[in-house]
């Protein structure tokens, strides 16, 4: 196990503004003695890269890993750890492994006793449990809702249910232009007593991250959210 | 809503070694800027504030949030805040909010239309979710097991059914005294094929984060991890 690489698990800022204010010093002068990377999206991390003052961009490796990389070529990503070189995996934003494709390097990673080592940085998951105020004792995330109406209007009241039955808070994400239609579909669904969580556009200088019951949210101003980044959360004491 | 202070949710490092690692540099400015806290021991949370540089500590004034407190208390918390001035919240360790009793604050705050803004920082249970090679797309948070070890290994199947079932990873803790016991019970109940994660002592030099079959736990050496802080995982694909 001791001659193979370590693999480091990067975070990325989730926003361009203000991003030094969330990666440790300690990560830059991690990934500063990296040369292999496997990231979602070239361009991104070698922005990434170059943001953070590393140096030798043009020796910089990348490798791919995205919904358009085969199971199959997975397991050639760990050569180089297997060699005895420190790999860095990225996603395009927070943190690997947290709702991105990272998962399953780190799970070949496991099976060939290569040492994962994950860094602390932003996550607008984590960082929407931490605001929420809900049951920091017992979380859910859950990704993604179906698509289909009906499907999702189920799986809303699914997860209201899981909510008041286990005292679970549950977590979600949706595609940034279908924020406001779930939103709606939200208020509709939702008992009025109910708390919902809206996380908008974490760690840039607009953020905002307000719990508020659902009938409070439909008797305020709706927050524009089409085409921004939210997290959402329901709970029910 | 403007004139009230703004209430900062400040990760504390997990372990007292390389804790400059774990926290950006941008945290130890806004600590700077405050003067009223709210922290779960008054020692740990001066040890804190005198660790990374903090100027004022004879000015620093610590409301306690722990077992103790009592919840008709934590309302005079936020007077500070209503006073229009800005307040930290520290658990002992890791991320208020996740895992500790910050939540009932974080819930009055947004009540009260107090702003809340959450830090990076580390987060023993983030950590491991990411370094599990798991779900990272859905994946729960449980807290503690029951105490008894009947109910303790109910809970245990349960758990992963759970994952099978909803393809949904389980984290949880245990009172780090109980934790060979847990270790033992969960290789008793668990099936072979079912995959375990044990994080041990992360963010301290001896941190080690291991995800494995049942099976394959069952014939390694048992990781000694008596008195230490782990965060389990179980997770069946």
């Amino acid at each position: 196990m001791s001659h193979f690489g370590k693999l480091y698990l990067l975070p990325v800022p989730i926003s361009d503004e203000q991003e030094q204010n969330y990666l440790p010093e300690y990560n830059i002068r991690v990934v500063q003695g990296l040369k292999k990377f496997i990231a979602e999206d070239a361009k991104i991390a070698r922005r990434f890269l170059k943001r953070f003052g590393y140096k030798t961009l043009d020796e910089a490796e990348i490798s791919l890993l995205n919904q358009h990389t085969e199971k199959n070529e997975i397991p050639g990503f760990l050569s180089f750890l297997k060699q005895g070189l420190d790999m860095g995996l990225m996603s395009d934003a927070g943190c690997p492994g947290i709702a991105d494709p990272g998962a399953e390097v780190v799970k070949l990673a496991h099976q060939a006793g290569i040492e994962v080592v994950p860094l602390v940085g932003p996550s607008s998951i984590v960082l929407s449990i931490m605001a929420s105020g809900f049951n920091g004792q017992n979380f859910a995330f859950i990704g993604y809702l179906p698509i289909e109406k009906g499907p999702k209007a189920k799986r809303i009241k699914e997860l209201e249910q899981l909510a008041l039955k286990h005292d679970q808070a549950q977590f979600f994400i949706e595609t940034p232009y279908r924020n406001e239609q779930l939103f709606e579909l939200l208020l509709e669904q939702l008992s009025p007593q109910s708390k919902l969580f809206i996380g908008k556009d974490i760690c840039s200088p607009n953020q905002s991250l307000l719990a508020k019951t659902v009938a409070q949210w439909k008797t305020g101003i709706k927050p524009a959210m089409h085409k921004i980044p939210v997290v959402f959360g329901i709970y029910k004491e």
